[in-house]
Order: C-alpha cells, then structure tokens, then sequence
C-alpha cells in the first residue's frame, strides 16, 4: 500500500491514478479526511478495477503504508513533516518529490529557493529521521500528462541513500507506462533534480507548452 | 569565424570538429599558440574540406571573431576573461559552456560549487562586461559523443538575457547532426542548466557510460 501525502493535489492525484491502474493500493492523505475521500473516489473512477483508491487523514495514510509519497507544495512540506512524524512506521521509505519553487514566498515558479539542508529531499530526511528511508523522485512528471490517458515520455531520475528506498522509487516508477528510472546517486543530488523542475516550467512557459519533460540519452540507447 | 577558446581541450576540440565539418570556420584559442595551431590541424584533418580550423593565441583568436564560445575548467574562466577583456570587440557574442564543478577546488566531478554571481555564466557576463553578449550553452554534451561520428543525442538549453546570443548560439547548436536547441529563458537559469551536467556525470558513473545525455519531450513530439 502506497500513502499518497498531498494526494488530493494535481501531482498527487496524477500519480496515484498510473499506480492504481497498474493495480496498486493507494491511500490518498489530505488534511481533511473527508475531503481525502472525495479526491480517492474520483480518481478509483477514472482508473478501474485493477487497483483500489481510498482516502483518509495524512497521519492515518502514513500509519497505513510502508512507501509514502510526499507531493505537497514546499511552503507546508517541513511543518506537514513535523507533525507526521511520530506517525511513520520504523522502516517506512519517504518518497519525496517537493520542489522548493520560489512561489513559496511569493516569487516565481521559474525559480528555486535555496534550502539550508541542500534540498527540500535532505530536508525531509533530517525532519524525519533515520528510522525512515527517503528518496527523491517524480519531480519531473507533468501533472497534465499524468492526467492524460497516453504514456508519460518523460524519464526519472532516483536520488538516495539508501538502496531500498532507491528500489522503491525506482519499482514505482516503471509502473507508470513510458517512464523509465534512472540513479541519480546521493539525496543530496536531489537539489539538481530539484531545481530541473523549474527549468522544465521556463521551458513550458518559453515554448508554451504544459508537459515539457526529460529522457536520459546515452545509457540504454536514444530516449 | 567562431573562436573556440580552451579549443584544444576535449570539449573545445570536439564542437570545433562538429562546427568544420558542417562548414564553419574555426579559430581554436590557446594560451600557447604553436599548441593551438597543432590542434587546429589534428581537427582540420579529422574534419574534412568543408570547414576551415586555424589556431592562434586566445586574445588574437577573441579580436577576429563575432562569436566566441568559452571551454575551459571553472579553475581558469575568470582570471582568463579579466585578461582577454580588452581584446573582445563592440557586440561579440560570448557562449560560455563552463561548468563549476568541485573539481576546480580538489572536489568531487559530480558537484558543483556555488558561485557568487548565481553561475559561470553570469560570472562571465560580469567580467566581460555589456558590450559583450553572453549565452550559456553547450554544457551537456558529452566530448566523447561530439568526437565519435555518430549524430549526437543530446539537446542544448540555451539561457540569455540577449535575442541575438540566444539565436547565435541555439544556430550553433542546429549545425551538430542531432542536437536540437531549447530556450531555457534567462541567463541566470544557467545554474541549472551547469548543474545538470554535473548530475550528467553521477548518471555516468552509476549506469557506467561515458556520454549520458538529455532529450528534452513534450515541446515538439517525443525526444
């Protein structure tokens, strides 16, 4: 079972329908459990019978899962993380895919702010602890293309330090058809992976287009 | 006439290679001269007749050409530009391909250093002053790639604040068989673009290859 936290959001809900469809038990977070309820029977909707979808309040969808997915915008990620935390289970992998765009305070989308930690990934490790194994991942993924019914021509890059958690990440992400997962080494990297987030939305705003994205060349042959 | 400044490296020589055989004429840049000419001849006969490759002293390469494109270790870029400042003229446009990888400091390829400007790019406009156009480009391609024969498959974020580089340097790009330009907007987005190459090079580590590239998708069809 799969903890979707912010799953109620475009990016979230965008991800929970590929894993459904692929036949995974997602649990959707929101604050509000009701409304966790609401977003996991539309999405159930829209993905068949394979999986299954139901909602419920954050601290119970961590409570439920050993993979966690983090999708919130970065303005709430370190105050969501704190309250959460006594609710992890020893072991759980955190799958963190905050982009810390400027728009958290105020700026602009185009833009990163710098994090103390290095990224808003090592971040969630330090608020989290050891007890919990984070990756980063799916920052990439257009919401609008998740939403779509075609395969997703964009590539993922995996960063940890931790090769379960890397397994994790790297599993789900070759659940979603068309995407491919690729180690981008240490967390710590996760502040390039990051910060291409909102290069990919210089690109959509320069080209005008709403699911510019990245394939990795020169490994397994042409993306 | 291009100047490739820090021609005689793998990166400089390798776009020289790529830009001669599409019919370009290249001026390959050293601090020593008799080490850019022997250079500029290796290439010229790798690259057939269509082009022209010469090789002079950086300052003189810089005062006979329109476009200069800057490839060289981060340890060198600054102190070499205060030098060649005076020799730039009126309107040359500048691509820098410079990436500030650790390495400069004794640290780790697969890291970039923070630089005060906001990139190697932006510190390059700094130094070289207004009356010199910056664009920052070239970063991700491989050198092994662009000296093999095969097309190259890999594309070029291109960041400027000025019209005229950004097309100078994305029509650069368009001559290298395979490679495909993409505005990546501001020349401060840079930062992203030289620290992408740095995760370039973890991506070749960990997948063990030496030329992993990127496609960007969602903008013309599939990458």
């Amino acid at each position: 079972m799969i903890a979707i936290i912010g799953g109620t959001g475009p990016e979230g809900s965008g991800l929970a329908l590929r894993w459904a469809r692929a036949g995974e038990s997602i649990v959707i977070g929101s604050r509000d459990g009701e409304r966790a309820k609401a977003a996991a029977a539309k999405i159930a909707e829209k993905a068949g019978p394979l999986g299954s979808v139901e909602g419920v309040e954050n601290a119970v969808a961590v409570k439920m899962c050993d993979t966690v997915v983090l999708t919130v915008p970065f303005a709430g990620q370190a105050d969501l993380l704190k309250q959460l935390k006594p609710s992890f289970r020893q072991g759980t992998v955190l799958i963190d895919a905050t982009v810390p765009l400027a728009t958290a305070v105020g700026g602009r989308p185009t833009r990163v702010l710098g994090v103390w930690e290095g990224s808003a990934a090592e971040q969630a490790q330090e608020i989290v602890g050891k007890n919990v194994a984070v990756a980063a991942a799916f920052h990439s993924l257009s919401a609008t293309v998740l939403h779509a019914e075609d395969d997703v021509d964009c590539d993922v890059i995996v960063c940890s330090d931790d090769d379960r958690a890397r397994k994790v990440a790297s599993d789900l992400a070759a659940k979603i058809p068309g995407v491919r997962a690729f180690d981008g080494g240490k967390l710590e990297n996760a502040r390039i992976v990051e910060a291409m987030t909102a290069l990919l939305i210089t690109l959509n705003i320069r080209h005008k287009v709403h699911g510019a994205g990245w394939r990795v060349t020169g490994i397994y042959g042409s993306g």
